[in-house]
């Protein structure tokens, strides 16, 4: 755990995850997780008579996958407000691997609270092929150094 | 499997869906499927410590249930398109019971693809307390009824 | 929630399900939460010197997807009494994708208690050969429209 | 693994099995497994507004459970046939512990097959109050130790 | 369950288990029980990239299994005391059954309880080509018939 | 991913990780994983008849969630070579809180690759109470600085 204020981040800065294959294993606990079993997700013979041809990932999986490969060292200034601009751009398969590129994208006051700043970062997923499968921006709320002496 | 087409959209149209109880063992599933151990999803000692006093769900556990609560009859001219304005409220305690609330929120035709148009669905989820816990905007990709005969 | 007394139930009347492929980690699954990790189920190798050739779902786990996909709209004035004739009829292996058919077979009153009948479904579950791989007669109790005014 | 002929059951041998308590997690995992999330299982605030006032366990779970309670050592001249009379007679809550007992309750030989027997075992789970909640009539069919050399 | 006291364990004598293929889901849940989400077990693009070629089992998940699969009658004259010489000797990979040998392999008094002695069992994790991929020495405390009237 | 070689280790460095609750979803999932369901772990109206009183988390669960925890940074220099001393201190119950505590308590060249040392790491993990529950001595094969030139 290590303090990183607003005044920290730069914009521009990005970092990588490792890779993570996505398996039917993911699909089937995520369904169990969610209670959506639609065939899209579920039913092979059924996605083979349709233009995208096999079982394709749940979007909110790859979502919560890619997220938490971004989870790396806490930060205790800084907490998760929100997400803006998230997009499913392509399907993902059984097989694919994806992985996750974090840059901070923007840096902004917060409207209200003198002591916290908004830091946006753009989460990028891509797979095997550097196809970015979903992107998003990840909107934290980040305690400003001056703003813990206020 | 029932056909709506973007002319049948009606702003304003509204459902709920059945509660569900969030429990123990789905944080722990979900800190399993994304990898996201912190220890504000699993260290009850550590959390004891802090303001929010207990463990807390992920987000991104809350938005999948909530999103795959509302998956109901499917539609097949309709598409998920992306998400707006993900905001996480409140936290989710092990123990809170959350459903979901659906409005339809707006209605416009797509830039560049004159045979579809965005819906956009103004998505709640709730506690027992009926305290918005998550709110975002879903944006689905709905065919047209005359665009189909384009 | 919709009411749909007794009397509303008609011999003959059927619906079919989504289907779904079962998979390698749905056995591993129901191994799990069953304890029962015969080889029949989970020794690929042994399954290769036998006449089946392959891992074989449990038959439970057959039976309790196939239940599962008929959960549809939830009926108030019925309840699941039991089942009956239920039969493994053939193996299904990782890969296979199942549906549920159910049909109204089987109406008459309630020995004890004059404000239910029973009803009996025929469920078969069917793999993508159209081959019945298990079948069964499922019970409802169901509240009468005059009786639940006796 | 260890062969026992339909000529060696012997009406009114039982054995008891291991007790199980039936955990919250089970639930979630059957739900997830199953699709079925119907509030009864899931949502413990509507519970409490019903009769039964708490979360109830599938019935495809108790069964399943207690079938794979009952799976001992191996007898390679028996394969399961079925179930009769599958009846869920009181409801099973989280923390309730179950264990089953099993019954040879008939032998007779099989209509077309001269070289197999049907052997019925009666199967009850007894819960924590020695109370009955499911039970079912177990058929399997075995061969014979004559039929063997017919 | 049945008492068997350290007089009654015999060095040499052995006993093999069922296999069980180890599954891409088997893995998949690993991860998800224990945190470790290395790419050595999860990213099949980066292990492409290695000697080793393909995703390989934790060396935890073998050791859970095989001592899982060893797991037979309960001896309540005895308990677990620890493990030595945990070896991890080769890979396994998806689709990798193995299976478990134990054997006794050295008796000797407690050094602090005259009325336990510690027996060692030789624990060896083969797979399907009869290669040891785990090795180690499990020590169990038991009760011995004299010291039970000690 | 950081190369730490064999001479950048020093005695008596040591590490803390986050804790963990241990949940009764954690057992579930380990004796589904395992296929251990002793009542130790799953019954807990008889361990009400034991010393022990209440459910006691698998050894291997323990371990495995152990070494799960110190899994940090890769170091493509090292791999894990084995375990020993192996002991199960204490027994951890549903709701403990687990960390890990890790020591680097010795190095020595290997007998027979002289690019390659054995450093020991010394692993305790501790309950809420600051009990060590569990301790082992873990074996690194890590590359010598020189050896990769040599």
């Amino acid at each position: 755990m290590r303090s990183i204020f607003f005044e920290d981040y730069r914009i521009g800065d990005s970092r990588d995850t490792w890779g993570r294959t996505v398996t039917e294993a993911d699909i089937v606990l995520h369904a169990g997780q969610t209670g959506d079993f639609y065939p899209h997700h579920m039913d092979e013979e059924w996605c083979k008579t349709q233009d995208f041809g096999r079982r394709i990932a749940h979007g909110t999986l790859i979502f919560s996958i890619g997220v938490g490969m971004t989870a790396g060292e806490i930060n205790p200034e800084a907490f998760s407000y929100g997400y803006e601009k998230l997009r499913f751009i392509k399907p993902v398969h059984i097989g694919d691997t994806i992985r996750a590129q974090v840059a901070i994208g923007g840096k902004r006051d917060h409207a209200k609270r003198p002591d916290f700043g908004i830091v946006s970062e753009s989460l990028a997923i891509l797979n095997q092929r550097d196809e970015v499968v979903l992107a998003c921006e990840h909107l934290l709320m980040v305690r400003k150094r001056g703003g813990a002496e206020a």
